[in-house]
């Protein structure tokens, strides 16, 4: 579900980004778009209703007229507002939205579609267009949103610094003693206080909790002598940040600093492998790599990282078989982990941008083992 | 997106469910339904994933076989806890879910998806199982969730008495000379106050505002004289609260009071058409009759109602054109409208339930006009 965030970039941003989204879609020998509500639709247009519902809203953007916005009466003075640089086709309830719809598209085209559109609407195009073929964006154009520009970068950035800033002070906090929601909801007044408007997720996995990788925050009471798994993340001014580190309450044993010195070597060889014309599998290969040598291979049991911008979790993905090259202003994570079931894990994790020669790290807090109280 | 929380009902309840779900979905000629996480899912096994994703959580309910969630392998830990009365088929990263998936399904079978799948998900699975077919689970049962048993009214009316609650406190704040936003702010935190773990909506619209039924909240001071639609809601304990009054800062004008009056007599119109047998769009043009009566059809422009339970939108609406007829149990908005372009707007809305013999309002606090400061 999105939340309305004004738009940040200037309607003639918008303008440039949904002509390349139609130049790159004509490319992938697609007739047009179909862009529901959500992160396409904010990137591409500024404009980010309250809530994807039943009643249809969707972009069309088509090589052969100006983009439109069809979408619920109720909902034109917000989107009219928040998106100047569509034509907006309203339509009221009880009306059939999809005629309207199909009536803009070509029969027998192939679309790209939102991969968060839902089912309901694409099953209705679907049979109102019935000789028409629909591709997820994901697998049509998978790089849509993937480049960013300086501006762009510039707000990874700033969200990539404040997740920084909340990790230089959850060190300060009290661990032992106290329940991992706790710390979670230290974790995510930190990331509002430096300037995030939305939380997506504060893990905090004690001990044997650490071992399940997804994890959020339980009831769990953290003890002296756990191993502290942090991931914390959300959208600060419409961009994402998305970092983890380990901590340890008390010193940690011989083990676990091994395992922790091992995911940090992965996670340097991730970063290292990170420049221009690399595939994405690289990345995942160089980390797993360390991990898999040290015989810790079937305790990495994720890949090695995933695209990030206006959502936290987005293509490129850092993992074997996917061969797409790394392209400057690519942003995504670095975050291989050792999940050992029963006793403890570890991850590392920093956002990471492709430059003209390299990587670039968003997150740059130490990722020596930090011992916490 | 959903939100976490935890099962409510026992895994008996929610086998119950299922196997209702598995024979309405066979009486529907469906071969079988396909759930992702999001109501659907809270709804049949109490199982709300922090958030639907690119990575595949599907439950597959067949007449042949025990329920079975297919499940990204990092959250089977999750959804094993979450959903005791299931059998999981966990997948790893890298892994196709789509072709396990579609080896538990009938070549050739039609099945009901969730309406909020996302397009990405259903777009493989037809790719995977191409001589299936899809109908939305709006479109093949609608009514799946419309009816609800005795403890789930009792947790829809606790979650009505706190937006009851609410409305007898944000009479009491101040208006004139305070912005939306403040306003909406404190019905928020009086919605949590009296219990609500998720807000959905909290529209103050003041004014010309008014007139657009779906602004929400904004930056204009409200003024004396000020007509306020206020209209909120969201879940307690699972179910879902939504609201609307209309209050006058100060004195109203002989037309504000009249066109408030007429609102009133729609809202109760539209309540007194409720009872077992009747359809749906007979709750529409009682309400509607009243308004057009007096000639302010044209401004009413919105549906009356919509149902209400496991979320604040669902099916089943009171909507010309609908003929379904309401059964028992069922619970819905009626909430009509008058909205004047650049004056003000006036809605009232209550959530009512059907009962064996006609309707009971879920809330009940007055509809009369009230002044506030």
């Amino acid at each position: 579900m999105t939340g309305r965030t004004p738009a940040r970039f200037t309607a003639d941003d918008y303008r440039a980004r949904m002509e390349r989204a139609v130049r790159a879609a004509g490319d992938a020998g697609l007739a047009g778009l179909l862009v529901a509500p959500g992160p396409d639709l904010v990137w591409l247009t500024g404009y980010a209703p309250p809530a994807a519902t039943e009643r249809l809203t969707l972009l069309l953007l088509t090589p052969d007229r100006d983009p439109v916005l069809v979408v619920p009466a109720l909902e034109a003075p917000d989107a009219a507002a928040g998106a100047p640089a569509l034509t907006l086709r309203d339509w009221t309830d009880g009306k059939d939205p999809y005629a309207a719809t199909t009536a803009l598209l070509d029969t027998g085209g192939r679309y790209g579609v939102s991969d968060n559109a839902w089912a309901l609407h694409l099953l209705r195009l679907q049979k109102a267009l019935p000789d028409s073929s629909y591709a997820s964006l994901t697998e049509a154009l998978p790089m849509l949103r993937a480049v960013k520009d300086a501006a762009e970068l510039e707000l990874m950035a700033a969200a990539g610094a404040a997740a920084d800033a909340t990790y230089e002070e959850i060190r300060k906090v009290p661990f032992a003693g106290r329940r991992e929601s706790e710390v979670g909801a230290d974790l995510a007044g930190l990331l509002r206080r430096f300037g995030h408007s939305q939380v997506d997720f504060t893990i905090v996995a004690s001990g044997p909790n650490g071992a399940n990788p997804h994890h959020e925050v339980g009831d769990r009471v953290i003890e002296h002598g756990d191993m502290v798994v942090l991931d914390f993340g959300g959208l600060k001014d419409g961009y994402g940040s998305d970092t983890s580190r380990t901590v340890h309450v008390g010193e940690p044993t011989d083990e676990e600093r091994r395992v922790h010195d091992l995911v940090r070597e992965a996670q340097e060889a991730g970063f290292r492998a990170v420049r221009p014309g690399v595939a994405c599998q690289e990345v995942d290969r160089a980390a797993r790599a360390v991990i898999a040598d040290a015989g810790y291979g079937e305790y990495f049991i994720h890949r090695t990282g995933h695209g990030i911008g206006v959502t936290t979790h987005e293509p490129p993905y850092m993992i074997e078989g996917e061969e797409q090259p790394l392209v400057p202003g690519m942003c995504f994570s670095v975050e291989p982990g050792v999940y050992l079931p029963g006793r403890f894990g570890v991850r590392i994790e920093d956002i990471v941008t492709v430059t003209e020669d390299g990587g670039r790290r968003l997150n740059d807090t130490t990722r020596e083992l930090v011992i916490v109280d």
